[in-house]
């Protein structure tokens, strides 16, 4: 999203690729020892990550629009924000794992139930705070929309938007950007 | 440790607080809707989490050397490294919940292996850039330093030191520091 919003899209080229939390991916281990998605292999060879570092360094590359902040009580606020959303996916990521990926006399109901409880409450944080968010399109709402995208893609049945209905017509308006829209996760 | 660095030791409070993935720490749900340390609440009342994003803000909070270095190449290597080592970080504390909280019955030994193995893949990636850092301390060096703390202290019995002879030279001249120290976790 980041690339198209600051039109570096054509600069970057994607790389299909699959992880699994069990199975080596080595040619992905040899650019990211801990073997997560996104990497990025910048002009010079040299390997960035995660994706709030990645992000950060594509921001300094276009005259444009900074979705980057400043430093100052904007920067942080949409730090603290980008650090929620992450947050809410690393813990989605860890509910799917749970309930898809490990075998299921292994699963832990109390283990689905915290990580949900880290995701629901996260969810109730942006519906409070994303009526002052105006038009704004930073790095925070970037991870806003990968939040809401990610639970349509993987947890429909959740029916995150119930209760919600800020956050929800956000996500509504939000998901025709374009940055939003050619990077959906399949339907 | 970058409060101490940067003389702001004084500056902040340290609540002790306990943490689980399964059950609430409701006072801490209240200012991080994911119940992780740390948070900080800052003087006009907001609370920013996670880990870096406080490093970075009390970074501008001093007059002296910074520990977040400006734009440009040498930040975003530190904010790599930063990355990397907190990546390791939360793959060490999905093994102790794994081998410590859930409860035994439903323990899975090929997720062991796999954080297991982020985890020993990123120490071989600090073990190869060791000899790189001479004196610097920054973000980066801040989180390796917790890193071989924490292997320390929850995993004595991994040995990490073992085939990592330039990372384990530099943890012992660098637990030296004051700031590594005084924030050492229990032996």
């Amino acid at each position: 999203m980041l690339a198209r919003e600051t039109g570096l899209a054509t600069r970057v080229e994607e790389i299909d690729i699959a992880v699994s939390p069990v199975a080596l991916n080595e040619p992905l281990a040899r650019e990211n020892p801990l073997v997560k998605i996104p990497a990025l292999v910048t002009d010079s060879g040299e390997t960035l990550y995660d994706s709030a570092v990645i992000c950060e360094y594509l921001d300094t590359l276009h005259a444009g629009r900074k979705l980057f902040p400043a430093p100052g009580p904007q920067r942080f606020a949409a730090l603290r924000r980008q650090a929620l959303t992450d947050g809410i996916l690393d813990a989605a990521v860890l509910c799917r794992y749970e309930v898809a990926v490990r075998p299921e006399a292994l699963r832990w109901k109390d283990w689905v139930e915290g990580q949900k409880r880290k995701i629901l409450g996260g969810l109730d944080a942006l519906e409070a705070e994303v009526t002052t968010w105006g038009d704004d399109f930073d790095i925070g709402q970037i991870g806003a929309a990968c939040v809401c995208g990610y639970l349509d893609f993987r947890f429909a049945d959740w029916n995150w938007r119930a209760g919600r209905p800020r956050l929800a017509a956000w996500f509504e308006r939000t998901a025709q950007r374009p940055s939003v829209k050619e990077t959906a996760p399949p339907s």
